[in-house]
């Protein structure tokens, strides 16, 4: 599996995910899945993947080998929107190239999903999840984060801090960063190191802020972790018992 | 869609399971998930429902109507371990009953999982998850819970706090009402009123103790939901911002 995050607040842009692909719990392996195109200040958009990895990666090896090229590419097309169009397109044509439609009885999914998103200069941060029919949704001001991968162990805290008017990206980044932990320690398929990014609105400053890599060792990771996990048992235990129960 | 949760401890047993059930997000209605089978002094036998209601009730509708009868049946059988067995070849009866041969179109899914536990006089206490197969498997001090349904918003408190040897039954019920406040606030199917039963071990006095109800205005539930949320958020807030954000 995998888990990935995006969030698009007034602040700015955060992007996070993990590393660990697998095929079966017994073929574990590490594969980036946060993919950055830019035009310094001119344009940022990066890219997060999840699901079939042939699918992910050959959509990533087109978006990049067609840079070069006459068509249509992610440093020409005018804005975000036409971005997501872009590699709605390329999944479907992905899809539909490795899919064989008269076998029916192959229970392999190639479906995948991601969240593109960045700054084009001419309009603000957006940020949009492309399903892997090629269609999409975008980021609002009610619902400013998306998740693919596994997605619900690491929905509730996003749920009860994240607001796009009033957090703050290293408030957000913190949150993401606790979600992580939860979708870890209950998903084996999950992994570190994680890779996060964060963007702040009308900077165009990717060039000079590679992804930071959080590994095992994190210093900070294990603070948030330890400090999270005694915290919340407090909270535990300082809650009353119910009081219907005569022990 | 549904959640419930039990629990085999030390100190006994404990069942919880909400009461919503849906076709479709436009057909929503309400059902008990716990079903009770005694003999007071003597046994008592707890079963908690998740899946198709069809499947569910027929289940349960045989396992009473049968009470009466010359076969096997939940108040006669002699461990647990045979109840478990009975359940699950009346789950595959049901099963096949219902679902048509011929018909490979049908997408219905008549599936449906069951937890079973409880005390039978001459040995301690026990319980199962039964699959739709109708095979199942045991509760163990390792894994001394299980959960049906909507399981993974509300696993997480469950493992940070769940412990069979140390856990009182108090404290596992505040955890299980934590674990259904986390459920409820992610997945709008599952809803309460909750239903809760606790039978400490060795005691067979589920005759004087009936299931509590907890509803929407529950002061307990109330004080335990708004308890948490503050306190998470406090833990949160108290916890450091990451060091390699420059804001």
């Amino acid at each position: 599996m995998t888990y990935c995050v995006a969030m698009r607040l007034r602040a700015g842009l955060l992007f996070a995910s993990d590393t660990r692909t697998n095929a079966g719990i017994d073929h574990i392996a590490s594969f980036r899945k946060m993919h950055q195109f830019q035009i310094p200040h001119q344009r940022e958009i990066v890219v997060l993947t999840a699901g079939n990895l042939a699918t992910t990666q050959s959509v990533i090896s087109l978006l990049n080998q067609r840079l070069q090229g006459e068509g249509d590419h992610l440093l020409k097309v005018p804005t975000l929107y036409d971005a997501a169009v872009l590699l709605g397109r390329t999944v479907r044509e992905v899809i539909e190239r490795d899919t064989d439609p008269h076998d029916r009885r192959s229970s392999v999914d190639f479906g995948a999903n991601f969240l593109i998103g960045g700054q084009i200069k001419g309009e603000g941060p957006r940020l949009f999840h492309v399903y892997p029919q090629g269609n999409f949704i975008e980021a609002t001001e009610d619902t400013p984060y998306f998740q693919i991968g596994e997605s619900k162990y690491g929905k509730p805290i996003i749920d009860r801090v994240v607001n796009y008017e009033t957090t703050p990206l290293d408030e957000a980044a913190k949150c993401t960063l606790v979600s992580f932990d939860s979708t870890i320690r209950s998903n084996l398929s999950v992994g570190l190191p994680i890779d996060m990014l964060m963007l702040r609105a009308n900077q165009f400053e990717m060039a000079m802020k590679p992804p930071h890599r959080i590994g095992r060792d994190d210093p900070y990771f294990l603070a948030l972790r330890n400090g999270w996990s005694a915290g919340l048992r407090k909270v535990f235990d300082d809650l009353p018992n119910e009081p219907w129960f005569d022990a």
